[in-house]
């Protein structure tokens, strides 16, 4: 049952100042059904649910009781940033609890796991429930009824764990003696205040209580009373080894309007790149980002700072750090991204790797930098009004992020490669290649249950002019100009019908934005028809509106078959297959009796699209025609000379039909070879 | 001046027991002038002799002194297994002992620093002797005059440090408090002392003393007495983290005859792979050797261990081991070597990956890895008397392993990647693609040291039968039987001139290696010729040999363009250049105006060959034609469909005229990128 505007959720992670310089402002929006609904209902319904227990089992909740003196033993983890996957895990629940409560019950409530449900166990709730397959319930996402419940208890725990000064950080509490700051390049101290920050500005956004926010700016304080540069009279003068906090403290700013937030997020953002932390481009040290000409380092690292960048120039009006901002997100796009919109081609440091290095297999792709690029994007959108911003999320959305979470929303990878190669040994733990329940280091689960329960922040925009619609969903758009009702069955269909329900009587635009991939549109507007291309990447639709106009667009999602520019070694004589928003991959378990590493695809024959409601929770199958090389027999020498192979046996092979599957959908089945890019010859 | 035979050293690395079941046994051989001989001066008067320097200022030698009680302050080094650096040189020095004393003083004796040197000085000692641009100098290989006394005072320094009952680790005895083998995952303890086995083997056979000797047997009767399988009474069934200690035991049974060391090295090999140490592939505890399929885990661990395994099947005639040898030998060099012979894809974990895993830019291949490989590789030489272990050896020694120290002997290569793109961003320290003078983990540069101080005991061998030789160099080869004389320009000349020096008056066979690579060879003989091709990699000349007959060997060396296996991805659509057994790169300082990656080589135009007596040492160059493609600005998404590309700009692209050099000679001048594979199209 749609939402009426009313129920729309007002709000998410990013809110512009009343000085701000963005070009559009975040609108609401709304999803109804459809492609992300079903995810969010996993997300809501099975991910956050779990979290608690999932958090209790790992013991960071213990952590934050040790810390509070009302528990004894041990702390918990391996790192000094767990207290991170608990303010995640608040901010998604926020999130949630920010969707109004629906008509009625939740229908997964009554398989959310209670606290006797052990972390490990293989189970997936609401299968019975599920009508397409793998996927959890559709349906109402309304906070299942004991969510406000957990985040009241979870909450009260990081309040009781604060130090009175208000120094939060159960690591150097418990471990450390109590010792602050002393090591700033890898103690996440500031980092892991970014994420209570962030978690309390959604508490307070989402259910207009201040108990998380006051605990978020005490702590806030605490820093702003400790860091500052040289000549401020400020004990350190010093940065976090993890960029993080700074957004943070913008957003902080935008929700408390207490520009001290904003100044000392413009003061750390600065800082970076002068050696204070030895150097180091894994913490973005090496150089300031005013004058880099590329992104390097730990990618969520670069992502989170450049996300803050962002933030600097909408609020300030940094012309320098805008233009830093943009020339990097250029030089990332065109170096430095897979195909997925993975970022990160080195496992060794997270690391970002050389231009056009972007590997296969040992694309590192961490789930967190693809969130990280959606939120750095989004913000990028924001501020210049450029759609190229919004495919890039798209693209991200679909492939190399939600990758990252199981279809039953119980599974997680921490890395996402594009190729796993047939005898692959798996080294298990985080970087395993198959789905793992929580990870040692457990950052990507958290997170991407927020960015999945603050979606629809990402989805529509508006300006002084009219409304943006970023990404099709079914559901609504509302500035405060207007509201649209969509209807699709997108990334499966093309066609997006929608009708205005509210607008004024003035003339306003509609644009719509017609994705980077997308080679033919038709859009439908009364008499008129629009066809591409269009220059910039909006179609804009200016004219005065009445309730119950339609525009119908219709995307081609013919397959294509992609190629990368021939400086991307990794994939030379390679082609992708492509439909629409989403990447594909062939899966070893489609292909039986062979393995993936010995197949060619055939690109002089026509790919062809078929919808299996049965597969993976629904999905559309891409059929290419293909072969299965017969190569002979070439010694213990894998390397010959090239005027011998004229001599050797001819490769010719069996031709297999070749069935790809999206590429989000993968390693959901049973463990095997998977690869996105295909030999051509 | 050549050395007669009795200056030969008689002695190396591998001695074979009085019950070995190999075929083949180690012959003496002397290298006299040439390619190898540069590479040995460099070593014998620049690499060896800076070692004590470089081992005192690491605070490796420092670290023994405080073991002894003789000397105050804190322990130096990062790892468990700093002791190994010393045990490595003393290894390397005690080699270099066994070259019979020349007949005048080794020219590069005046040029070796002395004690007042810094290890982290930029001096190329020899510089203005060297005859042949930036080679150390060439000659006489005897010791310098104090190196005797180096290592005698090394010796007793490592005496020193070891406890009453045998027991010898720095790490263990003053940072661990004298807790012994409770981490034997990461401890390196055995690892440790078989470094001090193998050393104390080296420096009895070069120099008949056993004080090291003695050191290392109380040290080996201690783990005798502490380890053994359940119902042994032993202490403690375990094995050692980082394989190692076996093949040192089995040196040492064939050294003192003691069999129990032999027992020990066997024990310990079959417990690998049935979780003791916790089941890791990093550690070869997954699966057993003798049911591996591939190899596996952090590569040079493997590599020992599978060198013991070859100890163990030469020495007990164990035929299973022998099978699993050659079965994982086959499954490494068909699925995970690299062109160079470089061994290792994955910087982390420092693993063999998967099957035809094989990067160029991240390709670890490590310089220690190359180095086990030949160890490796040499024992199933002596074991199967197969002359592909031979082929592996070449291509490693001129590639992977060459590569790993610099012309001048004094900076090293830890990883050795096949691709350094332009914009690469170094990250400096052991994993740099920049040489650099010695690492925080120091195990290579000593390793290369050993190898080369004792490269003569790789050249040849003997059976009932005759001699066989395997390597050639300009020199001598002798067997029980017979002395070769050889003369020859190899590896930029392919003609191997051999003249039978002494020979028994009943027939024998000279045996020739036929490189793999090689497709077109003849030898003379007399009135007779031989052309190819052989069946199993020998040519085999068998009569009535006299003094003074020759045979003339020559191989073409027609440079050749090389594909791989289609399989191995990361070089689809690319070619290499190799010449003899030299791979090429193209190097950025030889393509100036634009970088590699813009590339691309014409394979339809013949290559030219151009020795540079003035480059890099003096070397003969590949010069081939290609030309540097012009690409369109593509916008901000480097991936297109394909059939957009008939619409898009011509890729054509300036002749350019490509000059490759052989791969072990780069990075010897600037900073810069580097490719071994080139796209043709």
């Amino acid at each position: 049952m749609p939402r009426t505007r009313s129920a729309l959720p007002a709000t998410g992670p990013v809110r512009l100042g009343p000085d701000s310089r963005a070009a559009l402002r975040p609108a609401a929006a709304g999803i109804d059904t459809g492609f992300w609904q079903a995810r969010r209902a996993s997300n809501a319904h099975v991910s956050i649910p779990q979290g608690p227990a999932l958090l209790e089992a790992a013991g960071n909740l213990h952590n934050l009781r040790l810390a509070a003196g009302t528990a004894a033993g041990e702390f918990q983890g391996a790192y000094p940033f767990v207290d991170t996957d608990v303010y995640k895990w608040l901010e998604a629940a926020a999130w949630q609890l920010a969707q109004a409560p629906g008509e009625g019950q939740a229908p997964g409530e009554d398989q959310a796991p209670g606290e006797d449900q052990a972390p490990g166990e293989d189970h997936a709730p609401g299968e019975d429930q599920a009508p397409d397959g793998d996927l959890a319930p559709d349906g109402d996402l309304a906070p299942d009824g004991d969510l406000a419940a957990e985040v009241g208890r979870i909450v009260a725990l990081v309040a009781g764990a604060q130090q009175p000064d208000g120094y939060l950080n159960t690591w150097f509490q418990l471990v450390k003696g109590g010792e602050r700051y002393k090591d700033l390049r890898w103690g996440h101290e500031l980092y892991c205040a970014g994420h209570l920050i962030q978690a309390a500005v959604a508490h307070h956004r989402a259910t207009g209580s201040g108990e998380l926010l006051d605990v978020a700016l005490k702590f806030a304080d605490h820093i702003d009373s400790v860091f500052g540069p040289p000549g401020s009279g400020k004990p350190i003068d010093g940065i976090d080894g993890h960029p993080e906090v700074e957004t943070a403290l913008v957003e902080l700013y935008r929700e408390t309007g207490e520009r001290r937030y904003l100044e000392l997020a413009a003061y750390f953002v600065d800082r970076y790149g002068h050696g204070l932390l030895g150097g180091e481009a894994y913490c973005q040290d090496r150089v300031p980002l005013r004058e880099a000409t590329n992104v390097e380092g730990h990618a969520v690292r670069q992502l989170y700072l450049l996300a803050a960048a962002a933030d600097l120039a909408t609020e300030t009006g940094d012309a320098e750090l805008r233009t830093a901002a943009e020339r990097l997100w250029h030089a990332m796009t065109t170096t430095k991204t897979h195909l997925t919109g993975g970022l990160g081609a080195h496992h060794e440091e997270e690391d970002f790797g050389d231009p056009y290095e972007l590997p296969n297999e040992r694309a590192y792709c961490e789930t967190c930098a693809a969130i990280a690029s959606v939120q750095w994007s989004w913000r990028m959108a924001l501020l210049t009004g450029e759609a190229r911003y919004s495919d890039l999320i798209e693209r991200t959305l679909y492939n190399g992020f939600l990758a990252g979470v199981s279809l039953d929303g119980e599974r997680w990878l921490y890395v996402n490669p594009l190729q796993v190669r047939d005898g692959h040994t798996d080294p298990g733990g985080d970087q395993s290649a198959r789905r793992t329940r929580w990870f040692r280091c457990a950052c990507c689960p958290p997170n991407v249950m927020r960015l999945l329960a603050s979606l629809e922040h990402y989805l529509a925009s508006g300006d002084d002019n009219g409304l943006q619609i970023h990404q099709y969903v079914s559901g609504r758009y509302a500035s405060d100009l207007a509201v649209i009702r969509s209807e699709t069955d997108y990334p499966w269909h093309g066609t997006i019908a929608l009708t205005v329900e509210e607008t004024p009587a003035e003339p306003w635009t509609l644009s719509l934005r017609i994705p980077q991939w997308c080679r033919e549109f038709r859009a439908r507007c009364g008499q008129e028809t629009y066809e591409g291309p269009v220059a910039d990447g909006w179609l804009r639709l200016e004219r005065t509106w009445s309730p119950g106009d339609q525009v119908v667009l219709e995307l081609s999602l013919e397959p294509r078959l992609t190629a990368a520019d021939p400086r991307v070694d990794a994939v030379r004589g390679c082609v992708a297959i492509e439909r629409g928003p989403l990447v594909y991959c062939l899966e070893g378990v489609d292909h039986p009796g062979g393995g993936l590493d010995d197949i060619v695809v055939d690109t002089t024959r026509p790919l062809a699209v078929k919808h299996r409601p049965d597969l993976l929770g629904g999905v559309t199958t891409v059929v290419a025609a293909g072969s299965r090389r017969h190569l002979p027999d070439a010694g213990w020498w894998p390397y010959a000379p090239v005027d011998d192979s004229p001599d050797s046996p001819q490769q010719d092979g069996e031709c297999v039909e070749l069935t790809a599957v999206p590429y989000y959908a993968w390693a959901n089945r049973e463990d095997g070879s998977m690869r996105v890019w295909l030999p051509t010859s």
